[in-house]
């Protein structure tokens, strides 16, 4: 058996096909390239029970993730995050079977790790020295830690107005750090420049094609933590919208390899911000492709991208899945954070809130049954963004007592 | 076969022993109390292999744990914390064998949800409906989050100068949360008021039995990692020193299990500050508990703990196992984190980081051998304290090149 059954890239958009045995970005044509395996190979070679004994991490599944020698593997031990029943916020909104996939217990704080750990990973293996990337925050974090880990070099830049936990795990890993006194396109236009200028490797949202590989694994495990049986529903809270692709590809993948049922794809919703909806107001309109947001804004800054490189594989995965978007304002999002922690003892981040509100409109309105088994992906910890919680409190004198 | 082999709880000290189906707190001598479990049955009726097929969670461990009815149990998936090669930081020390128990990825961002985890579940168990506790920020925040998943009521006191995140954490959860303008000796002083004037359960550490053990399922892990070998030796940042007891328990019960060696204990080390320091001055003179420690200070502040109410405990496994107590300066602390996280792309707490430095002067001590297998505790995620890392970063304007 082979660690990767990789065969080859391709384009979603033209169908070109590029060799994975040196570095890609975008094809051609301008789309993001995805990885082909060699599935009918695989489903023969590859069993459930192969797993039994494998390390609970996202590298159980290597034999569907790009890296082909095991020796470039970069890790700290990502994956496997914990499906956690809801049941008292469930039951809040009417819904029975509600769990969260937490995210805020991977490596950085966010499953921007996923993303890192396999797109570095593979870079190594392709001989990459120095990576450079455009970030608000996390995915920053996340690439320049792993970067280090891997003794690769990293050139970050990020706004200046990007949450500062951020920004200090980017410095700590010994990255070049810029800051750049605009938005995040300023950020991506420098990062742009430097790339051309300087010959890094460009790892920006998408013009790679191994970040979604390991965001994919988020579905593979939700898949094999609910015993090889899919939910009825996945809400995601979709900025570039990696993730969402690479869930529905990771299903895909499972279907064609015979691991679960043909005849059943989960419905995959794409959660946004009512101050950032592109996607939102392009699956209204049944479009294909979403527009260019205008003066986005909104508390939960992991969402905010005003144009996704593969807004295209998000409305597609939406479609073929009889799926939906739906847009949350942040006071409604900061309610729900609230309400998450007070019932269930999880301090999600404000984009998990947001997909959570979003479970509880689309209950309201009748989208989701009260029988449907409802997934919720928090993307990352509470703790990443310490100021969307405000309070006031009592202040005691020592010796003073509690009324 | 029983969910749980406990037996009863036992005073280390004076040997009294009480039952574990009410709530207790202290023996009568004033010592903390510990569990004991029917080993001799548990031996005879749990192999290793049951452990297979269960969730990557300290519940696996549930024999060994004292939840009795599974119904209480409270968990956020927390445990199998990644256990993490660090080959760079380790050659960079001249230790081959240097690991990294990564506790930065457990639910809260620290090592204090495992102790909440148990704790909650049991005193749940035991009817209780509402707890209390003093703390410096990293246990107020699990035990209140915990309670909060177990529709259990929280009081908790934190020191006005706790840091901002933990407070959050702490007031998302609902929790009935005070700041005193003094020192946590205060915040424990107004809970004993509360306490006692309002029925609350006293969970300030090691006042209830339960926590230690959920502390101890770091050992449990660590064993099984290792595939039931041990290392030659742990460095734990100690405060109130309850993992450093707890690990030191679990390896005594699986030697009791016949699950590893009989004859080989790692070495513990106790790593504390050389700004409170208590355990490493009683451990050098040889005593057999530790001192108050006037006027302590550290930017560990997980570990700035000047009495431990388990010290004595603490000394015992020390001593026990043929280790040490060691203190580091801030200055040295800091400097290793910034080193872990560019040589190894984790961003370790500065209690971790402790830890770490340790490791570098006992091998430059020859304390440590080249070829021990060695292995530390990173207690917490770094983002949790997003001061210790102070940048300067170049700004650059939209459009700017990156030279």
């Amino acid at each position: 058996m082979n660690y990767s059954y990789i065969s080859h890239l391709y384009c979603p958009k033209c169908s070109k096909t590029y060799s994975s045995e040196e570095t890609q970005h975008l094809c051609t044509c301008g789309s993001p390239l995805l990885v082909e395996y060699r599935l009918d190979e695989l489903a023969y070679d590859w069993k459930k029970d192969h797993l039994a004994d494998r390390s609970p991490d996202l590298w159980r599944y290597h034999e569907l993730l790009p890296l082909q020698d095991e020796q470039y593997k970069t890790t700290l031990g990502e994956g496997m995050s914990p499906l956690l029943t809801m049941n008292r916020i469930g039951q809040d909104m009417g819904i029975h079977d509600l769990l969260m996939k937490d995210e805020g217990t991977i490596p950085t704080g966010s499953f921007k790790a996923r993303g890192a750990a396999v797109g570095v990973s593979k870079a190594k293996e392709l001989g990459v020295e120095e990576l450079a990337m455009p970030t608000n925050g996390n995915a920053g974090a996340a690439w320049s830690l792993y970067a280090a880990r891997a003794s690769m070099k990293s050139t970050i830049v990020m706004p200046i107005d990007a949450p500062k936990i951020t920004r200090n795990e980017c410095a700590i890993s010994g990255a070049s750090l810029y800051l750049v006194d605009g938005l995040i396109s300023d950020a991506g236009q420098i990062v742009g420049n430097a790339v051309q200028e300087k010959g890094m490797y460009n790892v920006s949202t998408l013009k790679e094609p191994y970040r979604i590989e390991g965001k994919k694994t988020m579905g593979l495990e939700i898949a094999e933590q609910l015993n090889w049986e899919v939910p009825d529903v996945i809400l995601y809270p979709t900025g570039g919208g990696v993730g969402l692709i690479g869930i529905h590809k990771a299903l895909k993948e499972l279907q064609q390899l015979g691991w679960i049922q043909k005849d059943k794809m989960p419905r995959l919703v794409a959660v946004q911000s009512d101050g950032c909806a592109p996607i939102v107001q392009a699956w209204e309109k049944g479009e294909t492709e979403a527009p260019f947001w205008e003066g986005s804004e909104t508390v939960a800054f992991g969402i905010n991208v005003p144009k996704a490189l593969g807004d295209f594989l998000v409305l597609e995965a939406l479609y073929e899945t009889d799926g939906c978007a739906i847009a949350i304002s942040d006071d409604a999002l900061l309610e729900e954070q609230k309400k998450v922690a007070q019932k269930e003892g999880a301090f999600v981040c404000p984009e998990g809130a947001a997909a959570f509100s979003a479970a509880r409109h689309l209950r309201e309105q009748g989208w989701i049954q009260e029988e449907d088994k409802v997934v919720v992906l928090n993307t990352g910890a509470g703790i990443k963004y310490p100021d969307t919680v405000n309070v006031n409190l009592p202040i005691l004198k020592p010796g003073e007592r509690i009324r």
